[in-house]
């Protein structure tokens, strides 16, 4: 029996004790469905975590247990704000394997490994690249970004990793919808923000490809580099994906690293509605995705995938002499992971991945899906029947973006305000739970749907609730 | 009853199966001082993820009962590789609770940056840092130490987020004994390695202030920009502290970030017996540590400090137009993690890092430290007492370096493959778990102890498989 310093002194008690934060937990995930969406934190709970610093230990899992009704909200079918997963009861099983197996999954000969391949061999072949690709699992589709655009900008700058980018100014390209983790990645590479040109969009939100090509012919006369072109999956405001073929074709005659930012939008490539529009991805030099958003395993865990191995390999594998791997014992092994990333302790976050694959199946992630984006279809026209209710962009995948509008006498600035005032009373009042963005410099409401919970039903409620909170809001 | 696509269609046999993977995991942790410490995966268990992407869904918990003894093995007494952490058994209590609540941690109001706020507020105070600090946890030191270069760099060039670092030559400064993820922050950062310069260390590896200040002077003469000095706080190899109060003055002096790699050292703070050598960490304008490591959270969680919040903040926040706050709703928040650092998904690290704290106390934390640097002085004794066993280097904290042999007239190269094969047959054997390193270019067996299960006989154990193994080899 384990005895060490930090150990239980009664393992009995200690195992009663876990079992019981466990039945809770599924109670609570069992009745996810019901209640508020989203609370507030109580003043009395945020006062438990202004104590001094522990001197003496003392049980916290009665204050856990306290706090599991005040999370995000996105477990709930009415949670539609920014992009996030509702995540799958399944997951805890592979987290309680994983968190008493406490593995460093940053290398060497173990299960680890063994299991993060499998699950990059399943991903390359779910995005249509090479079964001979490469890639790695990382906390999200921020960290794959900054790894790919490492890979594409140390392949334009040869010694790069050494002599640093003092001496180049290199350019890039996305479209004015990309996701800001793209702009960071450049800020963090050194290469800095308005190295990303920002290309305008068709009307539906697409990069325009004519504008593309003029900024890189204008870039090249100016005496700059161009090195990469990101498209994009699935853009965070409203949905949009950009012509992938048609992005590959300029990145293949103008040597650019293709890069696609899949971040959610990938995720589809699992269902039928939205496959063939997303099926350029397979010509991507590099691919940035999450698990934890429309795939459903819980947080965190996102994915970067390379077409070739050699250069996703050249730009980060350079092992410390303690960290020399050997032909046998621990040290061994064929796949480190610090030869493909930035981390080099890491948890085992492989494990949940493989087991939320395995249990479902793509199949019925891949349905689930295609319901998300047949929800949003059925908003669409729920939007479309209401006369208040004015949509504000297309709904190309899973996104809904419009506006209440019962008077069009009201001015921009006052509607802005009324659609910003709804959202907040939907999410204090526990309704359900929108977010808000610019579209074309005006406020709309967000209804994102990446929920394998949410139903016909929970739409209604949402688009009635928004009625009745817009007209209280305006006969006041 | 929640029923989504992917929620158990019979919730009673879900929660079974739960209570069951518990149960075997707790078994594993309660009988981790038993068996083998590492042993490599059967090419049975291999096989099984192998297997064709599932279309269909099947259960999985079978096979993650197959993989638990199949770890990295450092949750056993006997592992001294590298630097891991043991874990606790508590730490599998949080994250039951934070896969069920499955948070994004990115932002918003929620629990998640409440229990984020209080746990680096301790963390500021246990290092001795300014109570106006800022901070951040991440996966592990690799990213913390990117995340201060980052600032430092920014902090340094004016606009660089922005502009990129295209017309400066910035360089720093690191001692030869420091980690890899300093150079590799260089790296990513666009300044590469080379703009890391290396300063040799004195006979005890710690940097060498002399030559400290001469590269800088060079550096200054040659048109080069001096940004940041990085003082290693445990040194991977075999623990050497540097003079943090000396380089602070350097760094003051010179205008320099003084940033402090403290990946598994700093936590030695919590205890006694190198509290003093380690207290100059107050001085860092950033630090960077791993609770995975010294501290036994399980993996993976890391910090980073900062002395400014306004400085770290200014390298990071700019949020998106669709991730606006607002004052009220879900939006709100006073402390959201995207404006301190790369990752906008992010799972709720900072749960089991404080339900860690709160669990066990800095106190039982200190202790078991100070334990481990008394077990270190043990086996350093052994070694002296052993004809056939030479030490290679101090051992200022946790980390014994040392070499097999068995007669002086063997040849340094015939001499490191034996002590190379003599760490492979005692993982092969499953007896005990070193690492090896380079000290001085000649290999030596490395023993860390940053395992709170680790008893004097654990060591005399390894000391006698050593000294078997070794006559064993020299005798064929």
């Amino acid at each position: 029996m384990s005895t060490g310093d930090l150990d239980p002194n009664d393992w009995n008690s200690f195992r009663a004790e876990a079992h019981k934060m466990l039945d809770k937990s599924i109670d609570k995930m069992e009745n996810v469905n019901t209640g508020r969406v989203w609370s507030p934190v109580p003043q009395t709970l945020r006062n438990k975590f202004e104590e001094n610093l522990p001197l003496a230990g003392s049980s916290a899992n009665n204050i856990i247990s306290e706090i599991l009704p005040y999370g995000v909200g996105n477990t709930h079918p009415r949670f539609f704000g920014w992009v996030h997963g509702a995540g799958t009861p399944s997951g805890v099983i592979a987290d309680i394997a994983s968190a008493s197996m406490n593995v460093n999954a940053g290398g060497r000969d173990h299960i680890a490994p063994v299991i993060e391949k499998q699950v990059l061999s399943w991903c390359l072949e779910i995005m249509g690249m090479p079964k001979g690709g490469s890639g790695l699992i990382v906390s999200g589709t921020s960290i794959a970004t900054i790894i790919a655009m490492k890979v594409a900008r140390d392949q334009k700058i040869k010694g790069s990793r050494k002599k640093g980018i003092s001496q180049t100014q290199l350019v890039g390209y996305t479209s004015e919808q990309s996701h800001s983790c793209i702009k960071q990645a450049f800020d963090i590479l050194g290469l800095g923000t308005e190295a990303l040109r920002v290309v305008k969009c068709n009307k539906n939100f697409e990069i325009d490809l004519e504008s593309l090509k003029k900024l890189i012919a204008q870039d090249k006369l100016n005496g700059l580099i161009p090195f990469c072109v990101v498209g994009t999956a699935g853009a965070v405001n409203m949905g949009a994906i950009d012509d992938l073929e048609g992005i590959a074709s300029i990145a293949k005659s103008e040597d650019l690293w293709f890069h696609v930012d899949g971040a959610f939008g990938a995720a589809a490539l699992l269902g039928k509605l939205a496959y063939e529009r997303l099926s350029g991805i397979s010509l991507a030099d590099s691919l940035a995705f999450d698990f934890h958003k429309w795939f459903q395993v819980n947080y965190e865990a996102g994915c970067v995938l390379f077409k070739d191995e050699a250069s996703h390999r050249a730009s980060f594998s350079d092992r410390a002499e303690y960290l020399r791997g050997s032909e046998r014992g621990l040290a061994g092994g064929d796949f480190w992971a610090v030869d493909y990333g930035p981390e080099l302790s890491r948890g085992f976050r492989s494990l949940k991945v493989w087991a939320h694959l395995k249990e479902h199946g793509v199949e019925a992630l891949g349905n689930s899906i295609d319901r998300n984006i047949k929800l949003a279809k059925y908003l669409e026209k729920r939007i479309h029947n209401e006369d208040c209710l004015i949509s504000m962009a297309p709904t190309p995948l899973n996104i809904n973006c419009f506006r209440f509008i019962p008077n069009l006498n009201l001015a921009i600035e006052k509607l802005d305000k009324i659609n910003e005032e709804i959202v907040i009373l939907l999410q204090e009042r526990g309704i359900a739970v929108p977010s808000t963005t610019r579209i074309n410099n005006q406020i709309a409401i967000r209804v994102n749907i990446t929920n394998h919970r949410t139903q016909e039903s929970d739409l209604d409620i949402l688009v009635d609730a928004i009625l009745e909170i817009g007209h209280e809001l305006t006969k006041k």
